[in-house]
């Protein structure tokens, strides 16, 4: 699908890792519609290399590597995008989290609460970190977009998503409370993607999560939304359709979140 | 702006009265995106006549009388809008409302119960009316997209909206229990817009009207969001962009549902 | 237990239909806590003769007949309540709900809309006309407590409760609206508590209620709330210690509404 | 008002600065209504010394200083109160905010980073590690009761508020995620009051602080909630009236959360 929605529309796309990424197709898409773009990840994640099949495939994108929670990464890569655009961004993906805890396998009742700074930051603050080193430099073009992938774990709890249920749920506060200010700067829009749980390689680290994928699955009356849905509502959300969208947290889920219980998941509890 | 986003779908659309209309504005959009349409509204309305313009600007679209709260006007609706598109429908725009009580100035505290079923009945029940008889015929085609608009005053009170309130709070639970349903045999998906005050011939029946518009503007990052922004946030809806969004209120207001207060009210009020 | 939370209140119990009812266990609760009560109930439902031994356990709390959907009803019922405690009501709550298309076997998909008015009015257009009709005879002592009996089915789809959601959706968004003019007017609060599926009479009426009362169990922290700590609930609500608690639909469930999956529920979904 | 509603009931309250503080008036309230209790707070606020009164008049109260980012401290103000009490802690309030970017004058779009996870760490993390410090040493009597403050800012953006908004939505997030696994473990319930903007000394620290109190007092419509309120509703939530109650935000607020705007506040945007 493409209707050159994204013409002329210049991108950063955090986050990218392998083809399964919502990053990689959200980038995919971009390009498809017309975008630019500039891709970015950890220099570790860039080590493994698979990126540059995507930024081959997005027209040569150029990849700079760039650490989240280094503010000083994050003014080089802004400094470098736009002098490779020749101008502002109009839209960023923010698709970055990383749960420490959950890598070594401490419960949520027995967090080690350094790692769980860790988590915070890269998952969370590093979006504050984007929004402020861009607004700093004035990097956004008026009315520019500024998505971030969230889960619904930030409003109830799922047990196994552990931490990154609390670092969700600041990031989805970050977003708001960034979006006011670049808003009344600049009309730039900041919302969060809430995500249906998606097979990447950043969601299956997450313990139980064949069961839980499954019991999601069940609960939405539209199935899971995938990882190629996500990057065509990205798309939307990057366009100039819906520029009066600021500071929510959506729902992309099938209709998992507004759905109390599903007749397939009532009969699975009876047997 | 056209990308040719509704090539091919065919639309109904409910309640566009004149050109400060959001029903009138997003049937232009959706015409304009390459949409095919069958407008409608109350017998009543029709008779002013302006719908016609608007039907000649859409291509000559058919504009069909039907009583929304009458089931029957509604098949006949359905019927006759599947001959003209010689399929079934992608998608409709529920642009319904009206309140006997505010007609008739009556306070929130000392309403006439008879007029309050009526204003539920035309400005929410219609929904069902409109789902179910689509259901009933199987005329909506599978991904279709159905939406009504409404008013963040279901969720928090806004006094001089009175019982609109009400109505939008229960056509909002109508449009997830529908949603759920349509969602699971059809995949049809059901959302509402939860959209800005709007200067529309509706709107401006709302008693202190004008203080409101600009209270709401003044707490809006962005400003309020227009009938023209409106129509286009529809086309996205409308869209297979937003195929897997389902059961959702979405505010478009430009951030004023997450905003508290802004610096401008604060300085207001210390005058 | 007992603490004479409600010492010299004086109350009005909506709904006690026998000893398995909410609001039986509620009038039990207030009295031991010191309360003064009326109770009253549908003509229908008092033929029945059950309701008087919950007068007799209550202190010979005078029972008086009226039909919530009747104004008239309503206005004589707090003139006699008034008239017996020899001044203004302190607490009133609202245990009220009746679903005809449930009754009748309709799916939500194919509703009598006639009936669906009937369901509106009589649980939850029924709380407007009481707190109308308290409102226009100033019935309500300042700082008075309103409370409502709701289910997070106004939130979330469970597809058997049907109606019933959209009816509570009302319900609630009624609670809001003249909470804020009771409010406003003379301190009174109005809230709902929304409660743990509960297998009374009324609730036994719902499909499947079975099947679905042991998903809640399995999906709630601290499993089912009981009609016992509902009851509790209620008399917190109707003291002195949450006065500035108003316009709330507050969660009485043992966490199931912020619990997105449980251990428990995974594991069967692995069966 | 005393009913002794926390007869025998043994509670910790962190936060008690002066009588101004919302803890310190909890902690009277609480000893009024039967409960014993343990004052603790970090060192530094220690040395001001007027917790000595507060505890004078609690019953001769053990104050105990705790660092709350500091887990050993907080394993032996669990260890020193058990012992005191000879048993396990059926309540515990968390009274504890700072913002460090706040103190500095630091606006929301020029944090300092290092500082923000200090606030973090202070004003939500800090719940983390009480829960699950007293979790690890099975410290909390079954059917106990932990609260925690926090302020709307959590859900919608006060400017002025800045980073303390964060570090709120991820101290909800946070009560939500420990209530789940400290319900299920051993029915202890985690909850958290959004309570009005009170004049406390850390209130007072929020620049525009009184146009901003203000504010919210004319926009609720029973008026803002006092420290005393607070202190009467945290009393309910520790009593067995409300033992279901679980993984909730609830707003103590007059009304504030659920009021879209006033009569009087429009009638001030028309000057």
């Amino acid at each position: 699908m493409s209707n050159n929605l994204l013409k002329g529309k210049k991108g950063i796309v955090f986050g990218a890792l392998n083809d399964q990424s919502i990053a990689w197709k959200t980038a995919e898409c971009c390009y498809a519609e017309g975008a630019q773009l500039v891709l970015t990840n950890a220099p570790i994640a860039l080590r493994m290399g698979e990126i540059n099949k995507l930024a081959a495939a997005c027209g040569n994108a150029p990849v700079i590597g760039a650490d989240v929670v280094n503010n000083d990464d994050l003014k080089a890569l802004f400094e470098q995008a736009m002098a490779h655009f020749g101008g502002p961004i109009d839209f960023v993906l923010h698709s970055v989290g990383m749960s420490l805890n959950i890598r070594k396998g401490k419960h949520y009742t027995d967090l080690n609460h350094d790692f769980q700074h860790k988590t915070l930051d890269i998952s969370a603050l590093s979006l504050h970190r984007v929004c402020q080193v861009a607004y700093s430099m004035d990097a956004m073009a008026e009315w520019g977009s500024i998505v971030a992938l969230t889960y619904i774990a930030a409003q109830r709890v799922f047990p196994d998503y552990n931490e990154m249920a609390d670092a969700k749920a600041l990031l989805e506060s970050i977003s708001r409370s960034f979006g006011y200010h670049y808003g009344v700067k600049k009309k730039v829009r900041i919302n969060t993607i809430s995500q249906s749980p998606t097979r990447t390689t950043a969601g299956s680290g997450v313990k139980g999560f064949d069961g839980f994928i499954s019991f999601a699955e069940k609960m939405s009356p539209l199935g899971n939304a995938s990882a190629d849905d996500c990057a065509q509502y990205c798309v939307s959300l990057f366009s100039d359709y819906t520029r009066m969208v600021t500071m929510q947290n959506l729902f992309h889920d099938g209709g998992f979140s507004f759905t109390g219980v599903t007749q397939e998941v009532i009969e699975q509890m009876e047997k």
